[in-house]
């Protein structure tokens, strides 16, 4: 047992649906469409800057997914729980070269007129953006497989937020167009399968209040290694306090966002 | 540099063909082939219950594979790097429920009579094999991406241990046949195709005297996990002296092999 499978005061068991409602709560509470660097950058607020900074970091945490998914496959002993989980690690990496969401992640940060060797290298990521992503592949790492499962239930939510970001952003910026967030399309339908089939995992998988609690937990952690990513650009390139070495608009990025 | 890095006094740099000379040299010397337990299993010379506990704890290493696979991943930061080694987990988990390597496998445990729940479960498997195993993917885990893709490179000699293994089974054991072995006659050309990858791999980013001389005992360090398998197959069940608590032949062995 784990710390987080113990400790909450409430200690009865929930059946199924209020079990899910409670997950689904958290999302509603928690998740990063609620941050208000996403409501500036769906709004159409944010500078160019501020949206390279934005893509920029966010493809550290894209190019770790499949290192997370990998990680939670290193923790299941199961032929057809790792064929189910192997498709997220396919989705990313693609089937062949230039395809794939890590590729078409790359697809936007060139079309923001990023490096892609600044890019790839992640040299000048936000901490706050390593820090984030890094916790997240430990937490599969070391936690129960149960929890690792459940950290991915973000992508409950997520289908709501593509919408938002893709018509947002579309109406909003004349630097993307439906091609660079290519990303975007292919993404709600894979991550309805991944989270029906995490969302029942853990349905089926927490069987006693801790284990419903660890999962409640897991989301919450992964709600936060979500918010903080988005904390950590608003003070770097809102407030624009960005920490040493990091990521710096450059006179192009200024002139292209006027 | 890791410790194996170190040390060894010949530190000139091989040329290719040096270089792979020496690493088939180390497989023509250390490669399980050469243990006694397999001249004896090929050569018709085991009981069935000693053909029963050989299937039993090499599923145990069979079945780890893909997680040590999935650990290897966890280790590559590159989308086509990762998709290559995607293929072995695809190999031994299938595409669809009933495929893959680990369901053959689980076809020649069935076929020696054994409970699908006494070979998934591992609770009788040898320590041996255990630990053997268990260090490969410890290896894998904490050592140079280098070192852990060269670690797989015993592949480059299984085609031939298998082909020996075929044909002598066939023809000495009426409980085997060509189904029941159905795992090795798909082997050889995944094995084929994966080392040439390994091969090219390890000639190509082995840069150094020193990174060469961590290729080859990444490699020794295989071939000792291997041997060490049948080294305990040999304790138990030759000379007999199985340790507590492992695998015992049942009375319908000893009948079925008379």
């Amino acid at each position: 047992m784990t710390p987080e499978m113990q400790g909450r005061s409430d200690d009865r068991l929930l059946d199924p649906a209020a079990f899910e409602a409670a997950l689904r709560r958290i999302g509603a509470e928690r998740y990063h469409n609620h941050h208000r660097f996403h409501k500036k950058l769906h709004g159409g607020q944010c500078s160019f800057g501020q949206v390279q900074a934005w893509a920029l970091n966010r493809y550290f945490y894209q190019s770790m997914i499949p290192i997370k998914d990998a990680t939670v496959l290193t923790r299941m002993g199961d032929s057809a729980l790792r064929r189910e989980w192997r498709k997220r690690i396919e989705d990313h990496d693609g089937m062949e070269d230039g395809l794939g969401g890590i590729e078409r992640w790359l697809r936007l940060t060139d079309s923001l007129g990023l490096s892609r060797d600044d890019v790839i290298s992640a040299r000048h990521v936000l901490p706050a953006t390593r820090f984030a992503v890094e916790a997240y592949v430990e937490f599969c790492r070391s936690r129960s497989l149960l929890e690792a499962i459940a950290s991915s239930l973000t992508e409950l939510f997520s289908p709501q937020i593509i919408s938002e970001r893709l018509s947002g952003m579309l109406a909003h910026y004349p630097f993307v167009s439906r091609d660079t967030l290519a990303y975007f399309t292919a993404r709600p339908e894979q991550a309805q399968r991944d989270s029906d089939f995490a969302l029942a995992y853990v349905m089926r998988e927490a069987r006693t209040p801790q284990e419903q609690h660890a999962v409640m937990a897991a989301l919450e952690f992964k709600c936060n290694v979500l918010w903080l990513q988005l904390d950590g650009l608003w003070t770097a390139y809102v407030e624009g306090a960005a920490p040493p070495g990091t990521w710096q608009p450059t006179e192009a990025s200024t002139v292209r966002a006027a």
